[in-house]
Formats: structure tokens, C-alpha cells, sequence
């Protein structure tokens, strides 16, 4: 959460040690992030990066679309001098951000040229540019798959992906197959997170539809099982997190990665 | 949603017209509800009916358990009034109350005071004071059984039971069953909404095991269908909802009420 | 089930009344059928056929692979005759053909020549040739789509095809999905069959797997609803059939035709 | 399969290793079976253990009720020596008793006086017996819960019990969890098999179905995995399997176990 030499360390090696293919982080204060030690530690992990994050009120692009693209710049920069080839997230705004109103045409155009200018510069930068739908209680601009690939479309630019997480998806899509289905052509990320945010495998998520479809579409991306267990209370209150999601890290590792795993070979991904 | 001649007129015909057994409804405004309308309307339709709200904000229990109490008190009355024998919801707060931070006992101590002096009141008035726990976007305080459980066991009073709805369980219960289980000795009512609030079926809910469970607890409560399609946007947006949740009201009724009946007789339910 | 004036007429025009795309029918006794009748109501409902049978047990593959292929020519003409472009089911052997040991390599063998036969035949008459798993009590050669599609692989001829029915995917395959996902590039129709060959919808078949994984894979071949209710005796037991597999045909056309096209609409199927 | 003293060692050691609280034995061959060294083994391991078999054909219920009480209290006597408090199965007749015609009254009759002959007996001798339904391809007399139990009210005797299996479960009952809440009043043990006899978590079981069912009926009695890997071919083949049901024991073991551990604790079951 923070990007401090012993936090980043000990991070990058927890996930070599776990066995982990890819990893997500945080990129919650590009500023201050120090790529040339992330890089090092990344590079000698053999780990590829995606980082994650969502902007400051001040730079949402509902609002303030020029504002969201310079952070996004940054952003970008420092993503492309750790390595990654991915960043993504809420790219277009914050978590909160509700206008008691349904999306204005005003607002989908903000949004629109602010990742314009975004992926125009990221072309020549590296990494691709990812939009992760939220809930409708953490946004009220784009909480679809649907709605993601319309803007996808909007911007029409070939650096551009689907970033979807299982939980939202469990509140948003008329089935959790669809919101896969739907966002095929752009998918490159999906998060694997319970209902409840706890252990996967131990909650109403539809796990044997969810990795049918991925199966069924050929899906070749990046899978990464996440849980808010542990989280910081700066960061967990923000989503809304007042109670711990799991009994233990433990417990969500200890059984929720075997789960992932035996359905990933189930049907066939592993 | 407003308490006028017509539309509650047109709202009991409705439901009536439909084959429902009992009625749910908002009572929103309790001061300028005109109970001898609704009582005769509902007598005239054999409809009980369950009245339920949240509560205005300045009479948030969590601050002020004597203003709930006195809201309530009102509520009590006008339900009793319309001759009905549960008053159920938010009864301990709002839908949007978040303080930031975790649940506080001084907080948990209010809602306390405030529902034992709601029940004792109750108790001679006729209707019982349901607790339906929200999810954690709506609110910090109450989002699972457990918690509703661990309130009417501090508040003790047989006049208060478990309201449910499985919109809410499918984001906070690990397990849809696991609402009805830890509740079981509580639960009075049970609505009955997809993960999208749209048509129930259509969505990730897990119908088999919320009817399984309910067979095998023998419940005997009231279950209604709910979705929030052609809701008003004055309260849409309170529920942050910013798209239609269905293509139409006759898709969540004419699909959505045959299917759950069909679950319903597939378990022994009716 | 009979091949009669009176029969066929009446289930076409049932057929065309439900409301259905097209239609699957027996073919049990090739030699006696009258292919002018059909054919003329066939095309006067603009309804398409497959037929579907299993073999006589002297014709079995396994050990009398020429007699099967004459066999399955007779039908060729004769579904050729009523105008059909596929003839399906266990083409390769019976209901019941169980050896108490493992296929062998000869039976496999024998299979592969009767089909081989069949597939140069049907190619200058019309019929695809579909296959179809069914369950290990009902044959001990071919009961999962892997199966399938390494006996069309052996064969590999471009008319063959991949015939499924949910009801053996619940017993055979690892996960609904698996068996839509391994023959996707050879599967043409799907019995939509509840795991009992009751109701569809009311029994453990997981149909948003099922419908998501169609959708995902993009599947536009035939899906019809199967259920074994007022299945007459002589066919019923020889599928151990032995009590009515719902409560009326009524329940089985009235709730599990609505639900199976809610769930098609829902993955965007229809 | 055979009880020699090397098979029945290993057996229960292993059993013991893995952690199980109790152990369900084949006793095939009653008249050959040696309790002494058994209920030594059983006693050291403190192994509760549940003895469960087919008939032989000749002593069928349906057709020889003498022979079945004849060749069950020799059972009951053996169990009984073995220290066992339950001997259960196809206690009523075999694996592949097939008429070709629905259950006679006759023969119903027939099963219910060789039970009650059979539990009488077992009163004055310790074990209680148990009636397992198995699926319409292995008998046609007793296939579902519901069958159990109007047998079990037939014979109305208190020592006797409902024994279930996942596997037959998935075949038989509209809706996993329904076998569980008709015969509550009546089970004592439920196998945990997978729909393919396979690894259980991975194939379409609805596991969170049964165990909140399980949690709801506040389900006390015993809860074993079965797989059918590795099993001998002459049993095999009865049971007409004719490939590994999973790839090793290893990850029948390894991850099936896991599973129904986690689902076990998440439903508070343990």
C-alpha cells in the first residue's frame, strides 16, 4: 500500500515464494513511487506487473478530464519504468464517486477524451490500459462489463482492455458468465475475489460458471485470486470493509488457492 | 411510495390482481399516512400486510436512540392503524449511514436503547419491529444475521424478528444458506431479490440452496418477490441506482414470479 | 414412437403449435417408415428434423460394424427422404450394451469402421452423422464428449458431429461446461434434459454453466428440451424409467419451456 | 474388499492416518469375515465403524424375503462382533436387480418382511440398519429418499435409518438438497460422492446446496467421502465403471478432501 524499499521487498517475494505467475499492485502514489527498486525486484522475480489504482477526486474524469490524463501520464511513466505492461483500474475516476444522478452524456464524453489523451500517449510508453467496472454503490459511471466495452469502443484504440473482478461482477451482471462473455474481445485481467471479499470457494460466487466461460472463450490472460483480508483500515473503510472478510490470511491463502487451482484444472486453463 | 388515495389503491388491486398472499409495503412518511383508507382497502383485499422503511437520518439510532424511538413509536401506530402485524426494515437506522469507521459499542449500546424502547411500546400495540440488515455500502452497522442475531438476543423481546433479503445476503452471508441457518429461530420474512434487484432467476442468485434451506427449516414466513424496476428515481438514487435493473416490470413479474414459485413447489414450499 | 399417419401428425403439429425451431424424432424402425408422409408435413410446418435412434442389438458396431453401417444407410435414405439434414444418437451401438470390461481397442476399432462407412455414404445423400454419449449404464463404450471427439477424430470425415445431452453431461463430465468446451468445434445439437428427464430447472442440472458456456463458445446449433414424461412403458424401461419423472407433461412444457428460454434470453442465446 | 488380515490393517491404519472419524467397511462375504482381529483393530484405532454391502442375487428381497433375513442376521451378527453400531447399503437387494417392469406391491411387501424380520433380529443385537437408495440403472425398487421412507414407515421400527449418497442423489432427487430435508427425520449417514465418483468439488455436485441443508437440518450423524478410484475391476465393473473416475487417488485425497473439509466448516458443520 505504501512504496517503501522493505514493503515493496517484501511483497515481491512473498509472491515469488507463493508461486505466483503475475502480480497486482498498488499504485496509489505514483509521485513518490521509486521505479528503479521495484524494477530490480520485479526483474529478478521473474514477475510481470499490473498495476492498479483509481484517481484522486480531484482528478476525475467525469469532471476533470484533462486533470485525469496528466495523472494518468505519470502514472504511466512510472509503469513503464518498473516494467509492466499493464495498468489499469478505476481509470476514470474513484472509488465513491456518486452524483446521485445516472450517467450524462457530459460525463461519458469526459471520460472519453480523458483516456483518449491517455492511451495516445501510452502508445509509445509501453504499458496498456486497462478499465475495471465498479459497483453501483462505488461509482455511478461504470459498473459493466456492457459499459466498459462501449467506451472501449468509443475510444477505439488497440492498448486498451477489460480489467474485471468476480466480486463486482456478482453484484452487477445477469449471470456471472456474461460479464466474460460480453467483454471477450477485450478481456486481459480478471480478479478472482469471493462475494464477500474472503476466501474464494466459500461463498455464493459461481466458480464452475465463471471458469467454463473463461475456459469456453479460450481465455489466455492473467488470473489473480484477491481477497481484503489484512487490509489497512485507510484503505478498507474507503470500501466500505468494517469487519475482517476471513477468519485469517492463513485461511484465505491456505484454502482459497487450492480451490482456484483445482477449478482452473478442472476445467482445463491450468 | 407516496401515500395517496390512488396509488395506494392501484398499488392493493395490483397485488392483489397478482395472487399475492401478503403485502409489502413503504411507510415512508408515517405522520401523514391516512390509516383508515389503507385498513379498509387491505381488510377488503384479505392482504396482510408488513409496513417497511429506514429511518430519517436526524433519528439515526447510532446518535439518537430517543428520536428513533419516537419515529417509531409513530410508525407503531399508524401500523397497528392499518391493522398490520409487522413493521420491519432499517428500523435502526438509514440506508447510507456510514461513520468510516467500524461499529462502535456506544453505537451497538444505542441501537440497543433504542429498539428495547421500541419493542416495549410494540408489545401493546400489536405490530412486531423486524431488523433487516443492510450491506456494508448502505451501512456500517448491521450487514449480516449474525449481527441482527447478536441485537434481538441483547434486546431479548419476543415481539422482534430476522428480516431478510437475499439481495443483501448474496454480497455479506458466506454461503446464501448461511443467512437463513444463523436466523433460523428469527427469521420472519424473507424478500426475495436477484443479485441485480432485477428478475429473479436471471442472476447469480443461488435459488436451489435459499429454498433447500428454507424446506429444511420448515419456514412458515412470509416470502416476497422484490425488485427495484420503475422504481422512483427520488429513491432510486438513494439505492444508487442508476440503470433499469430489467428490461420491463413484465419481465421481473411475468419471469420472474412463475419461476420463483416453481423453486418454491420444487422444495415443498407451497 | 410409431411411425403412424395419425401419430406423426399429431406430434408435428404439436411441434409447430409450442412454438418450436425444429424438431427431433425417432427413428426406431427405418424400414417401415413412410417418408412421403413426413416429409409433406415436415415441410408444410417448415419444421427441420433430426432423427435420432439407437441400433438394433445385432447391428451393435462393436462386433458387427458392417451390419451397422446398412443399417445406418437405410436410415440415411430414409432421413434423406424426409428431408433431414442430421440423423443422431448412439449411432454406434444400443441402450444397454455393457461387456462388464473396458473398451477394447478391437471395439473401438469396430466402431470407427462401421462410422467410417456411414459418414462416405451419408455424404451423397444429405444427413450429417451425429454422435452421443450417454451414460456408463447404458453403454461401456462411449460416454463422454472426449470420447466423442477422438472417435470423429479417428473417423475425420467433415459430417460428422457431436450430439449432447445434459442429462449424461450430470453423470459424465467433470463440470456441465467441460463437455460443451472439449467438443465445441464438433458439437451441432443439445437435449436440454433435467438431471431426473423432468422438468428443466427443477432438479441439480446447473443451467447457467450450461448457458454460459453455450454463449461463450458461440454456439448456434439446435437446442431442444427432453423429458421422459409420458414416455410409453416399452421405452421407458428399457431406460429404467420406473415412476413418472414429473408430475405432468403440463409441468414439464407449462414451467420448463419458459425457464430454459428466460436462461437462452438471459446469455443472450435468443 | 476382501477381509484378510493385511487388506483390513492397512485399511484401517490408513483410515486413521487421514484423520477420519469413523469408517465405512464393505462386508461382502459376511460367513468368511473374522471379527476378532477387526474389532481389535477397530478399538485400538477407536474407529467407529459402518459396515454397508449388496445382497447376493439368490437372497434378494423381492423375490426370497427369508433368504435376505436369513443371510442379514448373520450380518447383524458379524457387524455386531466387529463392535459396529450400523450395517447398511442395498440392504433390501443388488447392485443391477432390474425387472423390467415398475415396483410390484408384491414385491414391496416382500422387502418390507425381510426387514422387519431383519430389525427385529438387530434390536437384541446392536446395529442399526440402514437402507440406501441407488440409482434407477442398479434397482428399480428403491431409488429416492421418499422410497425410504414409506419403507421405513412401512416397517416402522426405531432401529432403523436413511443412508444417502451424493452420487445416486444427483440422479434421483429434483433438487440436492430435497433427498436430505424429506428424510430428516430419518438419516444417520450421508456418503459425500461426487457426480462422477470422482474428486469431489470438481464435477457438478451442488456441494454448498447439501451442506446448508445439512446445517439447517442441524445434521449430527456421520459424513464420509467416497470415491470410486482405484476400485478393484471385478467391482468396478458392477458398478459399470469403466474409466479412472479422477486421475490418482492422490488427488482424490488431496483435493477432494480439502474441499469438503472447507465447505463442512463453512456452513458450521464443523
Amino acid at each position: 500500500m505504501t512504496w517503501d524499499a522493505a514493503g515493496v521487498t517484501r511483497t515481491i517475494s512473498a509472491a515469488k515464494a507463493s508461486g505466483m505467475d503475475f502480480i497486482e499492485l498498488a499504485l496509489l502514489d505514483p509521485a513518490s513511487t521509486d521505479t528503479a527498486l521495484g524494477r530490480d525486484l520485479l526483474e529478478k522475480a521473474e514477475l510481470p506487473a499490473v498495476f492498479s489504482f483509481g484517481l484522486p477526486q480531484e482528478t476525475w474524469a467525469s469532471h476533470n478530464p484533462s486533470g485525469t490524463a496528466d495523472f494518468l501520464k505519470l502514472a504511466i511513466e512510472k509503469a513503464a519504468g518498473l516494467g509492466s505492461e499493464a495498468l489499469s483500474g478505476v481509470t476514470y475516476g474513484g472509488i465513491g464517486e456518486r452524483s446521485s444522478f445516472p450517467t450524462t452524456e457530459q460525463e461519458l464524453d469526459n471520460v472519453e477524451a480523458a483516456l483518449e489523451a491517455t492511451v495516445m500517449y501510452a502508445k509509445d510508453h509501453g504499458p496498456a490500459i486497462g478499465i475495471e467496472p465498479v459497483n453501483h454503490y462505488e461509482t455511478h459511471l461504470i459498473n459493466t462489463t456492457t459499459q466498459v466495452v462501449e467506451m472501449i469502443e468509443r475510444v477505439c484504440a488497440p492498448n486498451m482492455f477489460l480489467h474485471l473482478d468476480t466480486y463486482y461482477m456478482n453484484i452487477e451482471e445477469t449471470g456471472m458468465g456474461n460479464g466474460i462473455i460480453t467483454g471477450r474481445a477485450h478481456l486481459n485481467n480478471l480478479l478472482l475475489s469471493e462475494s464477500d471479499r474472503g476466501t474464494s470457494g466459500q461463498g455464493p460466487c459461481d466458480w464452475d460458471e465463471i471458469f467454463a466461460t473463461l475456459a469456453a472463450i479460450n481465455f489466455k490472460g492473467g488470473l489473480a485470486m484477491e481477497s481484503y483480508i489484512n487490509m489497512p483500515p485507510e484503505i478498507g473503510y474507503g470500501h466500505s470493509i468494517w469487519r475482517p472478510v476471513a477468519e485469517s490470511a492463513e485461511a484465505v491463502i491456505g484454502q482459497g488457492l487450492p480451490f482456484l487451482r483445482g477449478k482452473a484444472q478442472q476445467y482445463g486453463l491450468i
